[in-house]
């Protein structure tokens, strides 16, 4: 089965990580969002590409969700010592990913073939494409004004109020080669566990994607990002309260609702089966919860089957 | 007293290492070889301008010579996963210069301001200057026809044989803003005992710098670099005889002896003292081998009373 996965960082990867094992992996293309990106110290820095990209490559570390199991910090410690503002946490091997991305792309490659680059010298099977090419960070409007993603994210730690997210730069943007072809060619798209605003919300922003969900003659699933009205991880639960919404797996539904032919609800919120219903979508009860490797495979699993 | 030193990598670190500990340091200024600067994977790297700062900073590894004590090279394992060129050894605190000092000068930082800031920031009282704030990669002709400084010196080990070195982009430099004032303001010059091809003899390249040393007030003293027709480390041995040249420290005095005013030869050496005396210098001799703390300061204090 050719399957699409749409991805952000961490509840993706554990997702990922499960439908590795029930899929074969090169028939799965992994979307993921660059509306996290940044440049530091003139490195150019895809957070959710790597954690992505290090969970496939068996090199991530479970713990935090993000960069390489056992790294070290030698080389920020220096930064920090020469003044430099650390507050991203990068790890030494994590660097070399930076240092060799940011160079390939001064050379003139783009960010989709230095990403197929990395994981094909990581040993991935399946492809991994950024949404697209173009350096598109999203700004989040707070009550505190308009802040960088990472500064809001990571410096600020989620804590000004979220107004709206912005994705002035993806509108002019388009997705990346290979994106809508396999979107078009899949016969399974998988919208991954991630925050609906800042995971997924830009993938949905790049022109042409949105599109190609209508038009794809493949089943399209959502598995929610929210459980008893709780995040398992992350500002999802937090954003959907400042943004005026109900803090429900039926919120994060309700996005969607216009391309997913089928919303996986944990089977904590049952309650909500008929009104997830009522937005026209198929819905289907799962333990969402992948607290373990096994609970990963097994959810990968019952949803792959649902497909 | 007001002492500048012109110094190369390793053998100038021990001497100034000895140095810092008989004057005070704020009143030492240390104009340092670029030469062996060059570019890899975007970052700017200075090997003998970091030499001198990590030594004086307290941070050098003394088994090396080069690098930070110790210093991991987690970065640049997994750069050689991704297929990078490693042969030159760069640690992750290393590192960490590497990319701070690039990002200031595509900041429009000049080397000279970069050098300063990191030298202060280290807790480094001495001025340290590159000798230009240009970029003048050393090329090496040799019989396996011209290569870059450190593809000779690091990845061919200085195996081709030397025919000529080539300061080609130096002819159209300039010092940095203070290496000919504190030329013109010292009292002593030291001459490190550092290799004349390729780490004075750039220095000595600089339009201006050979000038200024004929034209100072100050006594200008050369530590040599060879002792009993051998270097202690590093290639000038080796290079004198490619070059035709007795492998003596002779052959070093006769190329400073335009503007030395007196030459520190090796006790072992004695004997080479009225040849050297015949080039119009006042010759001293010193026991010039470095092996240990003490004998660095030993040295330097002899060196300083001779002045």
């Amino acid at each position: 089965m050719k399957a699409v996965a749409l991805a952000g960082g961490i509840g993706a990867s554990k997702f990922l990580a499960g439908l590795m094992a029930v899929l074969p992996p090169e028939q799965v293309t992994i979307i993921v969002n660059t509306g996290d990106d940044f440049q530091w110290m003139g490195l150019y820095i895809c957070p959710d590409l790597d954690t992505v990209t290090y969970t496939l490559a068996g090199l991530a570390n479970p713990e935090t969700g993000w960069g390489i199991l056992g790294d070290s910090f030698h080389a920020l410690e220096r930064l920090q010592t020469l003044g430099c503002d650390t507050w991203f946490k990068l790890g030494d091997r994590d660097l070399a990913t930076h240092i060799y991305r940011s160079q390939k792309i001064r050379e003139g490659n783009t960010l989709g073939q230095v990403t197929g680059d990395i994981s094909r010298k990581s040993g991935i099977l399946s492809v991994i494409l950024p949404m697209t090419n173009s350096y598109v960070p999203t700004e989040i409007q707070t009550d505190e004004g308009t802040l960088a993603f990472q500064d809001y994210f990571v410096r600020r730690r989620c804590e000004p109020r979220v107004k709206d997210f912005l994705f002035r730069t993806i509108e002019d943007a388009g997705p990346a080669p290979g994106v809508l072809e396999a979107i078009g060619a899949a016969e399974a798209v998988f919208i991954c566990p991630s925050n609906p605003y800042i995971s997924i919300g830009p993938i949905l922003a790049v022109p042409g994607i949105r599109e190609a969900l209508h038009e794809t003659d493949a089943r399209i699933v959502a598995i929610t990002p929210i459980i008893a009205g709780r995040a398992i991880k992350g500002p999802t639960a937090r954003m959907l309260s400042e943004m005026g919404q109900e803090v429900s797996a039926l919120s994060v539904a309700r996005m969607y609702s216009d391309f997913v032919d089928l919303f996986v609800l944990d089977e904590r919120d049952a309650g909500l089966l008929p009104r997830v219903a009522s937005l026209g979508l198929q819905v289907r009860l799962a333990d969402t919860l992948m607290d373990d490797h096994q609970s990963k495979i097994d959810l990968a699993r019952k949803v792959v089957e649902m497909v």
